[in-house]
């Protein structure tokens, strides 16, 4: 998906947003938005969003002299998950239908999102949960999306945040975990999950973990590394969390499930959903040839 | 007032918004965009938010070579208020307090602010008219605004936008016309109100029109004419509307009284208002000792 431009103020917004939640000092958080209106002004624009989301993480990382200044954030969304975890895996167990129970908390877990939802509250969190729950809407792909789990050898679960991941694990264990291989993010960016992240929640220890080699907060698939490529090209089925990974996977020409909450107008427009939806979205291009090569 | 650093991604998101009311063309758009991001990133921000609200008109000016871009938007507000005037104006005539009714409807008619609100629709307009005739809030000041104007011989009325001077002519029948000046914008920005709307509102056979010899929008003394600035010395009462000329005008060490609303989340911190609320407001200081000279 490109960048359209009425994304270029709300990156503006978030890049102020981000380095607040890290840093109190004003020249920084001046810093980080002057950088940021410098950055956004000469973009490319044909790029997708997540692009100018690892840009601006750059620069706060680079202002803060801090690798990974989100790292307690993401501490915390663990945490706090977490502890939600053993009631959340009995309502899964209870359910009647335990798949897709698990599908909806992993699509809920998605509001966790530090880039677009910086003031996300406790509270909030849990009632998307229990809405998620509660919500009489259909989620129209579920029985192919079922079927396709069921059939496939490789299974290929791209991850995106912290917190999220604890609902992800969810689904994993009504997946088969022997084919199942868990997908974080190469480097920090934001309140995505890294390596850390899939320990801290037990991921580790339920299906293989990867990392995609890249700091993008999505999955470009240029910037990826080549066994994470090769690992796209031979899976059968890919699901893809979160709105970065849809930003940047949605033209590539395969078939991928995507679950995600829908957190902006451009995505409204671009899936016909509402804001707040959740949604399971499948690709629609199936004839896939494998990843295209990075220009020189 | 200063610029917010949350000021910021606003004036973005404005540019864009703004732009896209005079044109389809995504070059022009994009054009505006990134100078607007350009100049955000270099701006002071120890000046008042509407001298970037000068800039970026400046900026869609010169990309679309036209002096006044929001010409028919203007008219077109002036054309729907003024087609509302006459049975607003018996309910001014026939209510209990035509003078609190005429101040409640003149700061109902703020909301028509392009530059905050884009997406204004009709609807919306009459809607906060009517909610201004009912709400039972007290407007706290209003008895020290009615004394104060009993006991003027100058009153120096800024204006803010067109389509809600007509709103304003409902309070300048209310008050001591011979005694009244009616100041509008000496350039076109965006949708205020300069001296064609105020002959076509009917203000001009009212009351004395002069322009203030600025093209912000807001009243940023140093950028007035020589004439205006004697006025405003003079004056007994300021009465100044709208956000802009509240964000130019609350340092300045006199007496003014502002009418607006309140339509963004600094406002809401800097006057503890809240959002949407209507303000009748009088700055705190008073002892006056006329406009400081622009530094050489």
């Amino acid at each position: 998906m490109k960048t359209f431009l009425e994304c270029v103020p709300c990156f503006v917004g978030q890049a102020l947003k981000a380095v607040r939640l890290v840093s109190d000092d004003e020249k920084i958080q001046e810093g980080v938005l002057r950088a940021a209106l410098a950055a956004a002004a000469k973009m490319d624009f044909s790029v997708s969003p997540p692009v100018m989301g690892q840009q601006i993480h750059r620069i706060i990382r680079d202002l803060l002299e801090n690798e990974d200044p989100y790292f307690d954030i993401k501490q915390r969304s663990n945490a706090v998950i977490l502890e939600l975890y053993p009631e959340l895996k009995a309502r899964v167990d209870s359910s009647k239908d335990p798949f897709e129970t698990a599908v909806r908390l992993a699509i809920a877990g998605n509001i966790i999102d530090y880039a677009v939802n910086t003031d996300l509250e406790e509270t909030e969190i849990l009632q998307v949960i229990e809405d998620a729950l509660k919500t009489p809407s259909p989620l129209l792909r579920l029985d192919e999306f079922r079927r396709a789990i069921t059939q496939a050898n490789k299974i290929l679960y791209l991850a995106d945040n912290a917190g999220e991941i604890v609902l992800d694990r969810l689904l994993l264990e009504q997946l088969p975990r022997e084919k199942v291989t868990f997908v974080v993010r190469g480097f920090a960016v934001i309140n995505d999950a890294t390596r850390t992240d899939a320990q801290e929640t037990g991921i580790t220890e339920l299906v293989e973990v990867i990392d995609n080699g890249s700091g993008v907060p999505g999955t470009i698939l240029e910037t990826c590394s080549d066994d994470f490529r090769r690992r796209f090209n031979e899976a059968d089925v890919i699901i893809a969390k979160g709105q970065g990974n849809y930003e940047t996977l949605n033209d590539v020409d395969r078939e991928i499930f995507f679950l995600f909450k829908v957190k902006c107008p451009v995505i409204v427009r671009d899936t016909g959903e509402e804001l707040g939806n959740m949604v399971l979205q499948k690709s629609s291009v199936s004839n896939y040839k494998g990843v295209r090569e990075m220009p020189a």
